[in-house]
This record gives C-alpha cells, sequence and structure tokens, in this order.
C-alpha cells in the first residue's frame, strides 16, 4: 500500500532513495529526515556530488576505471611503478587492494571475466588494450588478481594464452590460509592448494 | 587509512554519503557504482530530489508537520475531518499513522516530547499553537498518541492538564496485546493494562 505524505518533496526524496539496493521505504525515510535536520548544505553537497558523479565521471584511457578525465589519478601519479600492472575484475577489486597500501604499480580494469554462463566473452572485456598496453614494451610485470573462481580461473589461463609469448612475467596474487584463520575451518581446496604452493618461512611479519 | 580513489568524483560522492546513518565506507561505495551502472537520468533525479527537498521544505502553520506549502497535505485534503486532531511526537509517528489507512482526521506534530532529563520542557513543544488551535472552537476531539514511555506519559498528563477546561474530548490510543502475539510473551506490564482495561467483546474483525 502506498504511504501518505504530507509533503510531495519528501516522498520525492523516499522514491528515489529506494531505488538504491538495499534502501528501503523506512531506511529512506530515516534517511530523507536525517537530512533535514542537519545545516542546508549537507543536503546540497550531496546531491550536488551525486549529478556531478553521473554526469562528469569518464573512463581513464590507460587502465579504464573511473576517473575524473581522460587518465585517472593513480595513472597519472608520477610516484606509482607504471612498468608493473595489476589486473583485476572492476573497480571494486582495485579499492580493495589499494586499502591495502601495499601495492605501488598501476593497475588495468577487465571490466568482468569470461563466462560463457552469462554469455561474457574475451572480446567483451577489455582484453586487447591489455595486449596493446603490453606490446609498447614499457611493462615488465602482469599481475594477475582476478577472483578465485572457475570464471577467474578461465579468465587467468586466457591471459596466460595470450601473453605468455611477449617477454612480460606473469604472477598471480598468492592463494592460501587467510591470515588469522584456524587450519580446521579452512576449506579442503584452499589446505590442500596453501600446502602445495608451500613458501620458504622468512621469519616473524612476512 | 584514507582510502585512495581513481576519481575525485567518486570520493567526494562516498564521503558525503558516508555522512548518512547506518551507511559505512564499503555501502557508500556499493551505492555510488550503483548509480554510475544505472541512466544518468536516476542519478540526477536522486541529487535534484535531495537539493530541492532541503532548500524548499517548509513546515505546515496548522500542524507543524514537513509540508511544501504553508499548509500541508493532509490540513489541506477537503476529505481529511478537521475537528478530529491525533497528537504525536514526530513525522516519523505521523507516518506510521498514516500507513495503517486507519486514521481520516488531521494531525498535531509536537517536535518532541516533555524530557527533564534532556532539558526539553513544554516550551520548547508545539503545546501553545495546540492550545489555540482548540480555542478556536472547531475541534471535538484530540487523540493523544505518544510512546508509551515515561516522558510520554509525562507529555499526556501536561496535555490533559493544559486541555481539560476546554470542551474537547480527549482520548488516547488503545494500550494492550499486540495483534499475532502469544499471552506469555508479552511483558507483564502491557498484560496487566490489558486486563484492566478489557473492552466489551464486539464479534470477529473488530
Amino acid at each position: 500500500m502506498e504511504a501518505t505524505y504530507s509533503s510531495a518533496l519528501l516522498q520525492n526524496v523516499v522514491q528515489e532513495l529506494t531505488r538504491l539496493p538495499g534502501i528501503g521505504r523506512k531506511s529512506a525515510l530515516r534517511l530523507a529526515l536525517h537530512l533535514l535536520r542537519q545545516p542546508a548544505e549537507v543536503g546540497t553537497a550531496l546531491g550536488e556530488s551525486i549529478i556531478k558523479l553521473r554526469n562528469e565521471v569518464q573512463y581513464c584511457k590507460r587502465c579504464h576505471t573511473i576517473s575524473d578525465g581522460e587518465k585517472c589519478m593513480i595513472c597519472s601519479n608520477p610516484k606509482r611503478e607504471q612498468s608493473i600492472v595489476c589486473v583485476v575484475e572492476d573497480i571494486r577489486d582495485l579499492m580493495a587492494i589499494e586499502n591495502t597500501s601495499q601495492y605501488n604499480g598501476v593497475y588495468h580494469v577487465l571490466g568482468g571475466i569470461i563466462s560463457p554462463m552469462e554469455g561474457i566473452g574475451p572480446a567483451d572485456l577489455e582484453i586487447a588494450s591489455l595486449f596493446e598496453k603490453v606490446l609498447e614494451g614499457t611493462v615488465t610485470e602482469i599481475i594477475l588478481a582476478l577472483p578465485s573462481t572457475v570464471e577467474g580461473d578461465t579468465t587467468n589461463f586466457y591471459l596466460y594464452k595470450t601473453l605468455k609469448e611477449t617477454p612480460v612475467t606473469i604472477t598471480t596474487i598468492a592463494r592460501g590460509i587467510p591470515v588469522g584463520d584456524e587450519l580446521d575451518y579452512t576449506d579442503e581446496i584452499t589446505l590442500g592448494r596453501s600446502i602445495l604452493n608451500r613458501q620458504v618461512y622468512q621469519g616473524m611479519g612476512k
């Protein structure tokens, strides 16, 4: 049943907010009433930032992530190592890696992974542009940081086949037991692989 | 630690969204990326509705709820019974009653309840304007629909004292066992009151 509002302005905001994932009518009303209790600048800044994002955002010509201009803030940062390229599925994975503060190279966002079930093939992804980037000769290492799923493995293998004749080094992020996890709670495949891919012990903190 | 973004536009939206209650950085990023996948109109409509709400909203001169003009959509609706006034703490309670579709009168939003602990007294609330409204002579019934707390009871009693010399009928919403609840899961105070305030049985569906 449609709720009655005393104000069409309020009703409008609630309706627009409920289009967002995970926000129902009660949460939307709570957010709208919260905005009304804040200084006017808070609502205006939020509204304008949303409009600007949607109208002005571009995709980086180099790594295909979300960007303010032709080149994103990571690709145009002179402190980043441009010769190391980390291949990720989407911008959320890029940001997850950025949040670790452990990586100083650049990225290449594929925009998805190969999935015959969903009809996504290599031509739908930014794979040709990755190949061209490698052919330029400035890239020395490609790090494959794709999900550890059948689709991720398929994409890894496809990229490996595409790039193996080039002089670039191809690595993948380490798989194993998460830090802080108990061995007997770890699934058998992860535990099995972590034994096969065991590493030389390098002391504490490594 | 501050996350690195490839786009200042995206970073800005995420920062503004995290000011909202219950939205952390991960949810904000998810919402921002969702907006980017939608047609441009969705983001623009959301942004504009938020800016409009904050800049154009007024409070109804009659019932003090959120309104688009001097009189809200409920007070200016000729189908609503203007002689019955339901007193609520805030607009959320007003909307909760509206959602039941069981009430056809109008409202009076106090803007809070009397709370000595928080330093809120009768003068901080819309009590004088309620008294003036009753003195006009068109109101026949005041329904007190305040929370069932010490503060709510205090406010109920204050309003009763203020209004008891006027010819208006003062009622309160019924307290008792919620529909569908088991007796042995109901707290003792509610169960005790529901026996004291028992009602004449009127058959099914009443």
